[in-house]
């Protein structure tokens, strides 16, 4: 039995993992970030002492704690490096904990959390694996020969910074036409306000006046229910996040993409748009190609691949 | 001592390589692609007997030959699977030459091969590297923990075919917009022209005349004697260079990216737009940041490189 830990910015959720990487059990607590970090990783092992109790195991029966966090850890010590907003950096948290309760501790950033929790949601066994969550931003996690690979510097596979337009839109990390600024779930809600406001006759209106706000969901809503609007604007965003799809393929070759966050749950209706347009311009089409799909596991990638850390 | 051979659509090129990776002596004989890939394959042998008795070797003191080709092989078996224009795909030309003369021999993409001298001149000792060659196309080699990344299907490290201006200029792979159609040589070439239309009273025009041709030098030799629309020329294709290895640093975070093919011979010339522009937009501003460097061998890379394949 092992622990995952996903330590965001307001909350601090644990989830009890077998060594199949099923989960058994979450919880969690607030994070309240502008506490000492040491307040912070006590209150982690309590999280894991209450998960372990409240599911009849003694820690002594916990091989291992994962720990996934935003921003840029050192894989090898454990150490907080560069991680904005959450006050921690330059501490060893996976030190700190494992001197107080004697377990193995690993520590990696949360998109390469969810990476490897997806990697072993679909099998294990890709010998090169790659997840691009599509969420406020675009992350990515990649895996090779089993191994997560995180640059020289721990900061690698930023790859929703990649350019995909020549300074185009401007980006949050201050250049232009980053892959984020087009397919972003951000950019999204942004390209279907552009819509609404060019088409307001169009039934993507009437679904933002229902819902009293615009998501990720609202332009895949409104397609649905045939409006030809909508539709141009899931095709155009389904372009971005494809165009990309193919650079990534281009540069790795994986055995296998998998398009993660909470708008990979439309599935086909993402899917097959994504892949006329891969189809029509990748440039392998004389060898085996990369395997691409939706997530199987969404909010729980990050946890389960934080035990599997561990393994 | 090992044998390095470039195999290319003209011509067949070896050389003698030292346990260092310096370049000893080198041969070479035409490659007339319609032949049948066994006589080819005579032809490497030939030459690798020729060269080792030219400088006083047995072909028993020859402790490994390495072989680099364009296009897709599979590295483990030696075999050449995809390779436009050369009429040798199925062939296992690794293992062919081995039965032959009873001595290792290994295969590999040239570009990757370029790669592996890049990094044996640079020291050998990057965790993660990766050269990008700038000449007709734009090509890419990347080299984690010491071992070539190729992908699952040996395809791998296509970086001249991701995306860089979504449906941008037309590339030669059916896509539009990738780095290639702008950051090439033949995309400079094109830059070039486009500016001596609209300037034709500018240096370059003068460059051309005297030259009798455009080249990737044009634009580059106008501009060190102070010429304006050159200046504009080099500026921008050194940012449409930069953005592409803005993308590449994000993704890998390699601790060493080098830019090869004939125009990085103009070194700071090329290197100090392409850094001003880097060091404004790149991501990684807070950690250890990759090192960016024009090549060392030029036109060896790739004979030392494939000598390398065999340590």
């Amino acid at each position: 039995m092992y622990i995952g830990i996903d330590l965001g910015g307001t909350n601090i959720a644990a989830g009890l993992v077998d060594d199949n990487g099923a989960l058994i059990n979450t919880i969690d607590c607030p994070t309240e970030s502008s506490r000492k970090s040491e307040e912070i990783a006590d209150d982690m092992i309590a999280l894991c002492e209450k998960l372990s109790e409240n599911n009849g195991y003694k820690m002594s029966d916990i091989k291992g704690i994962g720990i996934g966090c935003p921003g840029t850890v050192n894989n090898e010590t454990g150490e907080i490096l560069y991680v904005p907003n959450l006050g921690m950096d330059g501490f060893n948290l996976a030190g700190y904990i494992r001197n107080k309760i004697n377990c193995p501790v690993h520590l990696a950033n949360d998109a390469d959390c969810a990476a490897l929790g997806e990697y072993t949601a679909n099998g294990n066994n890709a010998k090169s694996f790659i997840l691009i969550t599509l969420g406020t931003g675009v992350g990515g996690g990649v895996i090779i020969n089993g191994k997560l690979y995180t640059g020289f510097n721990g900061m690698g596979a930023e790859i929703g910074h990649m350019t995909l337009v020549h300074e185009g839109e401007l980006c949050g990390c201050g250049k232009k036409g980053c892959w984020e600024a087009y397919a972003s779930v951000t950019a999204l809600k942004r390209q279907t306000m552009d819509a609404m406001e060019k088409n307001p006759q169009s039934k993507i209106c009437q679904i933002y006046k229902r819902d009293k706000k615009v998501s990720g969901r609202t332009a895949f809503d409104a397609a649905k229910q045939g409006d030809k609007v909508a539709r141009e604007v899931v095709k155009q965003y389904a372009e971005y996040v494809a165009s990309g799809l193919i650079s990534v393929e281009n540069i790795f070759q994986p055995e296998m993409i998998v398009i993660g966050g909470g708008i990979s749950k439309e599935g086909d209706y993402l899917l097959n748009p994504i892949m006329e347009y891969v189809n029509k311009y990748r440039f392998n089409k004389h060898l085996r190609q990369t395997e691409i799909n939706v997530a199987k596991l969404f909010n729980d990638a990050g946890i389960i691949g934080a035990a599997m850390l561990c393994k």
